[in-house]
């Protein structure tokens, strides 16, 4: 069993020194209430609101960076703690990741760079070219993804074939309007894909208005059933959850039917248009 | 714009002529409401629950029977009417197919045989082996899939990228327990499939206990955006709404994102295992 954490942040803007602080303090208090798995958000480290790429360089960091060695003390406290987090990653030959770490008490277990990059990110940042990591951890296997990247099945998909029991995703949704009483739309296709591939799902989304940019502040942690069994709310905040992660490794929806051996690989092939 | 309605029907398991006026008289009533598209159930002349192939057999019929010719001449009434309906199909080889056919006051314009088959259907039906077609309309390019089919986001990918702007897809939801408050787990997936592809779905689910199983009654009609716009509820009924299939052809989601751009289908390709 693993007691899983959404860690709701407001960074600031290229204040990396104050968005460490928050990182470090809202995790030290999950690891507090008994946080197994911590998922904080995407680009937690820098902000998200970029108007210039000298802006975004200033805030971003090599994964060798001396923050994760943070966060794998903090892990340490607790024995098989993992976190996962986005930051903006500086890469070789001076390219802009939009990354997410995953770090226990030994260091970083994986970096993931954002594949499907939304709107204006594409303007500063290269997109990432490798699958989302499936990594073992003492809490089940634990993906990693960013944001938009939920919104393409094909990438879902590949995680949990992959094996993820837990899919950690660190995102930034942007306010968008919706029917009253409506979910967050990004939160409907996260239970979506969680039920589709019967593999739980934790999305920490950000809060704290940045540059008239909202967010649907939609932190929520996703059973494999596809129900949301917690939610942040509005502001900062994290909110826990029990998840087993054994019950993603069944894949049964039914005497004669599988989430995965029914699907029909070689029709997929066929009908889908190369481009 | 089309005026689409899901009609929610109760078949009787195995009394085709009943079924068939019940069907036949739904479609009047839509007709007569305004409506453009409309939306059967799956199986809908036939019932659901077999449990003998013989039983199958006994109400299964090949695609030029009459009831088409039937509901063709409904369609007739009203100029570009579509109907989309399921059926029980005998192929050619005796071989039998859960299947869906499209009519308008041509006649039978496709049929679709499912794909991917739920649970016990594996023992009386030969799954299909043809993408989900995807047919101009006086009412915009209307896709067509069938009940579990829409749980592969492959598959409805494919009618998504071939084009469709509004997809029909007939269901039977056995019932399944859900969190208070929830939407029908099935209804959350197609909302999300609609929003993901920014395609329009209409959902006809079917109502009446048979052999012991009730059905989620979840007929929806869901808009590109991936909200209910209309929907059944519990028992017999119909549900109708206007949707305009243009707005499925901007697949822009922002300035720089897009559903089907941004998709990376090379990697897809790489990461995404043969079997």
């Amino acid at each position: 069993m693993a007691i899983v954490a959404a860690l709701q942040l407001a960074p600031v803007l290229g204040d990396f020194e104050g968005n460490r602080l928050k990182a470090a303090t809202a995790i030290r208090e999950a690891l507090t209430a008994g946080a197994d798995l911590i998922v904080l958000p995407e680009l937690a480290t820098s902000g998200y609101v970029f108007e210039t790429v000298d802006e975004l360089r200033a805030v971003a960091i090599p994964r060798d960076h001396e923050i994760f060695t943070e966060w794998a003390a903090l892990a340490a406290s607790r024995a098989g703690t993992v976190i996962v987090g986005g930051f903006a990653e500086s890469g070789d030959d001076s390219e802009l990741f939009n990354s997410a770490a995953m770090v226990d008490a030994d260091g970083v277990r994986t970096v993931y760079r954002k594949v499907h990059l939304w709107d204006q990110e594409k303007r500063y940042f290269t997109p990432g070219n490798e699958a989302p990591p499936v990594v073992q951890t003492s809490h089940g296997r634990v993906g990693v993804m960013i944001c938009f990247d939920l919104e393409f099945p094909e990438w879902t998909r590949i995680a949990a074939l992959g094996g993820a029991d837990i899919l950690a995703v660190p995102t930034n949704w942007p306010y968008m309007e919706r029917p009253a009483g409506e979910r967050v739309a990004e939160v409907q296709i996260a239970m979506a894909m969680a039920r589709i591939n019967h593999m739980a799902i934790v999305c920490a989304d950000r809060s704290g208005i940045e540059r008239g940019v909202a967010w649907n502040e939609g932190s929520s942690i996703i059973s494999a059933d596809g129900w949301v069994i917690a939610a942040v709310g509005p502001g900062v905040g994290a909110t826990f959850a029990t998840v087993d992660p054994r019950l993603s490794t069944d894949k049964w929806l039914a005497p004669l039917a599988h989430a995965f051996d029914d699907r029909r690989p070689d029709l997929y092939k066929k009908f889908t248009p190369a481009k």
